[in-house]
């Protein structure tokens, strides 16, 4: 599917990035989505025992009006998360100004956090940024996924165009980066919206069905930070209607848009020199696979090895190895080969291990492909039919510089 | 209990470490302990599923012949891991070979490898390793810790004498160093011999509970390389025999031997520079607070932080609430002081977090802690009884360095 890098415009949205006053440098720091239209709601939240205030305010609020949602309003600089009571008020507090603002009942306004956590929001400052962002609603997609990002260094929005017997219409996304890819490292916020008709039920699975193997191939379940969000909105001001019949498109549409952005994530992690495309397959079940893949993903050994270009394939076994799953080791392969890949069970490249030790491979061969900036690898770890793919990347020094000083 | 950082003598043993031409510097590369008597054996290897070849030919030999242990040796700078049959033919010469030179039986000589995974022994330098370790066998543990060095940057020997009314004997070990600390990622070798008596249940049982409370807390169960090896051998020259009223000092004296050795290979981790004392108390369970300790002493996120000397608490929060298990979060606490800890439940320091936000902790008072190269962070979770403690460390620029180019 031909998913662009931009958004041109959805109908009956409008938006906007504007600077509230949050990021010190002047930058874009705040952003609003709004709908002329009430929207049909779902969303995909952290597991993280704590949860940012924001997270807990839009969960109720998509609980209680699902097909009710105006606007979704969020800032930078602070993740109003760990932040008690006062926190949960001052969330209450940023949607009941936005939809005054608006014009819109407080139960229709979303909120979405990311920054520094244990901070209390500066509600001058949002109100600020919301007054500025209402009046300044347009069709410039391009400020507000600037208006939400923090180390990130580029914006990342994806849409496609569907066309369909009634009609076309469209599916747009933004949303911010996490730190280190590795599932775990950082809040990653996504706000995707439609000018399609669906009911709240359908979209909610849809969003389930789609994030699985896009987001939740970067940001593991059980494994996210205290504001991860993934937001869908659906306003139907296309007149597009997604019947039965139109569902699976729907769903592979709005799957192709949150791939985009997934990869965007990855690729703009902190430090990130490499995209790695890591995937698993012949364990007993998809479970298992995906522990597998993520415990090689997240390895710092793993990916120091990545960020040196070194074609270390030992460190992927030993990290394999302690997965603290049943791995067939005489049954395991590698492989690498240069460039990502969405296919669960492609064996292609260089077999770097077999038969519980290395290959006579040539080095030279390995190393050229270690040296991409896109490398697949490919761990065979038994004859069962179980298999995960994670999109992951490396460890550089950039990302200790970046972590090591972020807060102050 | 007065452990030493030095070994002198303990009856009956004999080491070297020698060049045996595997490390390209000349530094020594090979060491050899040697028992002039039959020694009880114990062992607590990896559970890692990739077990290295010098691992499974010494988890047979303890359980064949615990009674009958003469010698181990030692190479470096190749793992044996990852190697087929031929690394366990290796292993299996390397012993054999080892057993000819001293003139003892081959089941009676264990062997350790550590190093690059994947590659094959060297067989003639680890014979020329025998030979000349063979020839040098001494009391110097000083080389014998040497010897068994990668990227340690300084020798790990411990010891310890214990008075009875039998008379005193002597407890010593050497080890070599993980990568980073945290748990799971690097080869982390010991040796531990005692002069005194003691049947290989006793000291299979005591060695355990030694290892619970000393490697266990930088080396975590399920997460391991595919080396980590600890031994204990028991030669019983002293003529101290550990009868059940000594069999509780016996334990605490291995316990500090073991302890000193652990929290060596911490702060001599690749590239580190502050020690950590991580303590998880309320917890439900002591698993419970396992689980939360290593999903925070694992945390790139929280190691970078140390590494800044940034008190971000939020993101040791963030981490305790992404580790998979119940915190209470309105009863959790978050304390940091100067230095190191070994109990499981105080909780004196700076409180940074409570009531599910941060305090008005003084920034100045918790930076200069921070700053401090040993730090102790005391996370109470809940109002439970179980409790855990880890030894960690940062994670920096010299991390990325040493293991992004580490293979090469």
């Amino acid at each position: 599917m031909d998913v662009k890098a931009t958004i041109s415009s959805v109908k009956g949205f409008k938006v906007a990035g504007v600077h509230a006053g949050l990021k010190a440098d002047g930058a874009l720091d705040f952003s609003l989505v709004f709908s002329e239209k009430s929207c049909a709601a779902a969303g995909v939240f952290t597991t993280n025992h704590m949860k940012a205030a924001p997270v807990l305010v839009d969960m109720q609020k998509i609980a209680e009006n699902p097909t009710g949602i105006r606007a979704v309003a969020i800032n930078t600089k602070c993740a109003n998360a760990c932040t008690g009571q006062q926190g949960l008020e001052n969330a209450n507090k940023m949607a009941l100004s936005t939809a005054n603002v608006l014009g819109v009942t407080e139960d229709s306004v979303l909120v979405m956090s990311t920054g520094v956590i244990g901070t209390q929001l500066n509600m001058e400052k949002i109100h600020n940024g919301i007054n500025l962002a209402a009046n300044a609603l347009g069709d410039d997609w391009q400020s507000a996924a600037l208006g939400i990002m923090t180390t990130d260094t580029r914006p990342k929005l994806a849409s496609l165009t569907v066309a369909t017997a009634q009609g076309t219409y469209n599916i747009a996304g933004i949303a911010k980066g996490a730190g280190m890819i590795a599932p775990n490292m950082a809040t990653m916020l996504s706000t995707v919206v439609t000018d399609a008709a669906i009911s709240p039920e359908q979209l909610a699975a849809a969003l389930k069905l789609a994030t699985k193997v896009s987001f939740n191939r970067v940001v593991v379940d059980g494994d996210m930070s205290t504001n991860d969000t993934v937001l869908a909105l659906a306003n139907g001001a296309s007149g597009v209607e997604v019947t039965e019949s139109l569902y699976a498109d729907f769903v592979a549409a709005l799957t192709a848009v949150c791939t985009k952005l997934a990869k965007d994530v990855v690729r703009d992690g902190e430090g990130v020199t490499k995209f790695i495309t890591l995937r698993v397959h012949g364990a007993a079940t998809d479970e298992i696979a995906h522990q597998i893949a993520n415990t090689v993903a997240t390895s710092p050994l793993v990916k120091t090895a990545f960020y040196g270009g070194d074609a270390n394939w030992g460190r992927i076994i030993a990290a394999a190895g302690r997965a603290g799953v049943e791995i067939q080791a005489d049954k395991t392969t590698l492989h690498i080969k240069v460039g990502e890949s969405d296919s669960l069970t492609d064996d292609a490249g260089l077999l770097l291990f077999e038969n519980e030790m290395p290959t006579n491979y040539d080095e030279s061969v390995a190393l050229d492909i270690m040296q991409a900036p896109s490398i697949t690898v490919t761990l065979k770890c038994g004859d069962g039919t179980g298999a995960a793919l994670v999109w992951t990347c490396d460890l550089s020094h950039d990302y200790v510089s970046i972590n090591g000083h972020y807060r102050t």
